[in-house]
């Protein structure tokens, strides 16, 4: 039973987790960018809740996740009054922030994978929900900040790697009737691990072949 | 009922003329981007719609009022016309403007509310829906024009709280079932005094305390 | 009966036709902004599925097509592709690609109508999600690139009016019972020529009168 993968209290805490993380990075924009406290608690929550709420809207699950259950829109709150009154502390630990963010990462493209199959969707449509439940959140967070996608920039570290990873083998695993605890867990601590690598040693994506761009580059 | 807070002909009257106030703003900010007559008609329709829009989408009342209400659709493209051809007069009236926006803003945050509650939404979740939908139509008019957005700027007059507030008196009567036609409109009216009182004495929220951002602040 | 207007393979390679050329532009523009692969990737889906995406949510057609129909899905990736290795000989090309989105926004407007209308939208409602359906992704496409909508700025060639003029033959040969095969190829050939001539003649849209605005021209 899909449902069973971790205990729903796991599932739950886990949740809660990764949307704490994705709101601190949301709000810490928001300081940044010199926003106000609302400005902190909007980029929180979009950053946080933006993934899910699109793959909800997407499968037909009304009222969204995020709005049925308290904590989520909380959890959130909590995150955006940490960052307001500690964010030099907050930026201090980034890298504690970041392995967390690749946690969250690495639980929502599983999660969101699993979810849209539930719903009965098809094997790639349920993959590709759970990619965008994962890096959605941060894409909103930037359009709402008036920032070019982190995730689209040719000079960040990769993000989507890991959650295509993590994505496909729940896929994998969900189309031989393999998906357990163990192989769900596997997906999440794979697609975490490949973030971290690719933190740690810089991994970017290339850009198209024989671009023209010199003038592009220098200006960016 | 909760139908009846107002006589629907009433209810509906105040609801073209918010959406009408809406689009103005969303048609003003057009032409000062320098948009041709089609983004003038796109900006109006996005703020004058876009916040109940992503309302119903959450609640699942589809298709939105946006989409089966003839009046909400041709209301926009009136203030869009009239910007069009007397946006010089219009923005002499820019406080009229700014009244009757407050108006709007003080409308959607308590219909806002009260729709998401009769789809079976939580209480903080409609209150949460009736922010939305008060802010959500300039948030996106603010996003398609490519600016950073009015509400998460810090140099701008205090917007979501009197949204927040018109919200929370909601839900608190839905709560002890208090809602009537006078709840409501005292709901209404006190989110339209305090958007006023906050143009009116420059009400700015906080932004982060020990921010490092000199820099930032010298360039924007 | 509104399904048989073209014999449905016909319907799909001409969707599927559409979707590539759309995802080519939003591709070719990933490259100009010197985006990532995964950028390229991004820009090529948002921009091919994303008008019918925000179609079929408003008129409750869920999952959406775009994700119960894998060619939709890979149609964009094959794009992307094409661009990633051979964007000097794509560009080279311009022209033609501009042709073939001609002919995607003509289609488009008349399918996004006709879809609308079956889900029981009325005309006018229909028709705008026609529109939405044509334009929409490109929108999303400049949103997500973090530019200004080419379709709001006065200093492109009419985009909208073609797509208007398709979507309103559509709703009044539906008003009138004469939708066929031969009304709606004639709808799409209208909008396709319009957006050609309009391209050929360097067709613009007015800005508002009286506008004051000198100083906004001279800097953008």
């Amino acid at each position: 039973m899909l449902h069973d993968l971790f205990s729903p209290s796991v599932q739950h805490a886990l949740d809660l987790a990764g949307i704490f993380v994705f709101a601190i990075s949301g709000a810490l924009l928001a300081v940044r960018k010199n926003f106000d406290v609302f400005g902190i608690v909007v980029l929180a929550e979009v950053t946080a809740l933006g993934g899910g709420l699109f793959r909800d809207l997407v499968i037909g699950a009304v009222p969204p996740a995020a709005f049925t259950d308290l904590g989520y829109f909380l959890t959130p709150l909590v995150a955006a009054a940490l960052v307001f009154f500690l964010h030099p502390e907050v930026e201090r630990i980034q890298t504690g922030v970041n392995v967390f963010d690749a946690a969250g990462l690495g639980l929502f493209c599983v999660t969101g994978t699993t979810k849209a199959y539930e719903y009965g969707l098809g094997l790639t449509a349920s993959a590709v929900l759970g990619v965008a439940t994962a890096v959605g959140g941060g894409v909103l967070r930037d359009v709402v900040a008036n920032e070019v996608p982190s995730l689209v920039r040719w000079d960040r570290d990769l993000y989507a790697v890991p959650a295509i990873v993590g994505a496909a083998i729940v896929a994998f695993c969900l189309k031989y009737e393999a998906l357990t605890g163990l192989t769900s867990a596997l997906a999440v601590v794979t697609a975490f691990a490949l973030r971290l690598l690719a933190m740690r040693y810089h991994w970017r994506a290339p850009r198209a072949w024989n671009r023209r761009s010199t003038a592009v580059e220098a200006t960016e």
